[in-house]
């Protein structure tokens, strides 16, 4: 088969055995398929991060690879789950938001229900194993979405924020995630800034202007991570830690040339 | 060759390269296989936390899956490692209880000691780079489990508690593992129990009637995990931290009918 | 294609998706490929942990692997980027003391500087993904070394220290690793010391000759670990927890007649 990557994103740690579990039962349905996890310690029930991540991710897997997230709260409630398949990839997740940035490019979307396609009595407290993981493997087998469930056309939104700009020019963001070296991740784009020149603040703090590496700027120096955004790092260091911020703070950008 | 699939549950960590150097002597040995990891992240020497662990997570395995686990306390001294047969897998670990729940289906149980099939020198401490893994890439190309050593009948025992019914018709269990979420996994089964109509005793906190969802129930909760076990829950929380309950802790339960 | 498995060791954590996007990044170029994790939990930026953890693995690992090790503080910098070909297997890391335990070994070492095999535009962040993943899956399609650049012969070296041994005839070695279990990994080689009837001093304890086993020695013991290097355990506890002891700290080795 073309779909031969299946990707795994959960909030369910590694010390329990769910995503071994769900790995088991992905192989038991399709021995030749390829899993790669993305990451399992999205902090327990936190969409907003799983969605990020998962966005950041997916562009740099080969065409048809099948995401898979489960971060599911809403495990065993009415929530619907969801099979997306996009021009480039497909997607399988709860529908509570987490595929928030991919529902608008969906050319196909359905709800999973039907239990030919599930690990019967489905419990309803791990639908990652009897649920989400027999689709995404029979899915790779090369059973088309339709066979899945009814068609869906709307979903659950995402609570994202935007930057704002402020009367006085200045742009507002806020911090969407803090990686492992305790980078803050903003919501600004490199492309929502006019140039280089800039002030940035956040929590008491001001960095002035773009660096082009983390060696080569000041010990706290901003730059355009990997992802197109924003970030703030503390050279050989950890931001999160010596500026005490948290994921939701907010992150000024003003142009230099405001301050004189 | 069908045992394609090689399991692993350890209490190595994933900061060292423990897990990674077995892999690299399974594949050494074997190249076609496909090893997924159940967990590494077992407290160190919690040998009850990985046979809790490997019982729940094996059946989702197919047929002839190689089970590997190697929390090994007693390393380099004079305990055995076996290989045990089941009707529907494979089982290789440290004989220390860690096999537990699953002596009693054995077919086949043989003592890990021909030379032919280990890293030669043994060392003394990491047998699962020099004894377990070469077992398991061996046994997956086809060797047959009675070329790795002599037969064993008897197995070291897990020390196991059931619930137990008192006196007043209640049910006194423990709390055998806590998850990531914080959910604390009972030994009792939802079969132990009569109906829904019951009252949870934890650490001071009451907890009335089963809830059929994580979402759907009280702030509080108690429901029957995908592991069909009793847990207690407590909704978008962590109860172990809420409850500040732990591995061992008591849980008392009643029929709402005894209270009247 | 013989060279069919890629190890990657990084500080990125799995927290974060930096490691699936390399997996994503390596099996778009060679699906064929086989990927082993050795440890994503190297301590940010502490390039001697990756080099002591990489030295112990890499061995274990069939011929012509390729072994990719991604900690970079000076990404983005001048900081060369080297494949590295021995006579068992291939290396790819940033120039910066990573691979210092192989160099001497090298027989062929190149500069990754051809665009072909990266990916355009490489990011100034996350060259494990636009720059290291991609040469490691081209490495493994059978691309030649020489092509991806021109050949280096020196190095930046590690910053390695050395058991000395004093006036008194005792050793001075240092803890270079705890590990997992708390376990004090010293550089100090068992062959360092003349026989086993020796007296150890680590931060104000003292530990009496080398047991066999952590099973069978004293409460606090010293043994040969599995890497051929001296160790100081606790049975069934955390010598770095229970002695205070951290990395850099000194081990004092003395042949037990020198007290008399």
């Amino acid at each position: 088969m073309k779909n031969r990557i299946i990707t795994l994103t959960t909030d369910f740690g590694l010390r329990d055995a769910c995503v071994g579990v769900m790995k088991g039962v992905i192989l038991g349905i399709n021995p030749d398929v390829q899993i790669v996890d993305l990451s399992h310690e999205i902090e327990p029930q936190n969409i907003v991060q799983a969605a990020y991540l998962l966005n950041t991710a997916w562009p740099f897997f080969p065409d048809d690879t099948i995401h898979v997230v489960v971060v599911d709260p809403g495990v065993g409630s009415a929530r619907k789950a969801v099979m997306l398949k996009t021009s480039r990839a497909f997607f399988i997740a709860p529908d509570n938001g987490v595929l928030g940035y991919l529902c608008d490019d969906s050319i196909e979307a359905v709800n999973l229900e039907n239990y030919d396609y599930q690990l019967i009595p489905v419990s309803n407290t791990f639908h990652g194993r009897d649920v989400f993981a027999p689709a995404a493997a029979h899915l790779s087998l090369g059973v088309s979405p339709e066979k899945f469930g009814e068609s869906i056309t709307s979903f659950v939104k995402l609570p994202l924020s935007r930057p704002e700009v402020q009367a006085d020019g200045t742009l507002t963001g806020q911090v969407i995630h803090i990686d492992r070296f305790g980078n803050l991740i903003t919501n600004i784009d490199s492309g929502d800034i006019p140039d280089e020149d800039i002030q940035i603040e956040v929590n008491g703090y001001t960095i002035y202007n773009l660096s082009s590496s983390y060696a080569g700027g000041e010990e706290r120096l901003a730059i355009v991570g990997s992802d197109g955004k924003i970030q703030i790092a503390v050279r050989n260091g950890n931001a999160a830690d010596l500026m005490k911020t948290d994921c939701g703070d907010f992150v000024k950008i003003g142009l230099n040339r405001l301050r004189t």
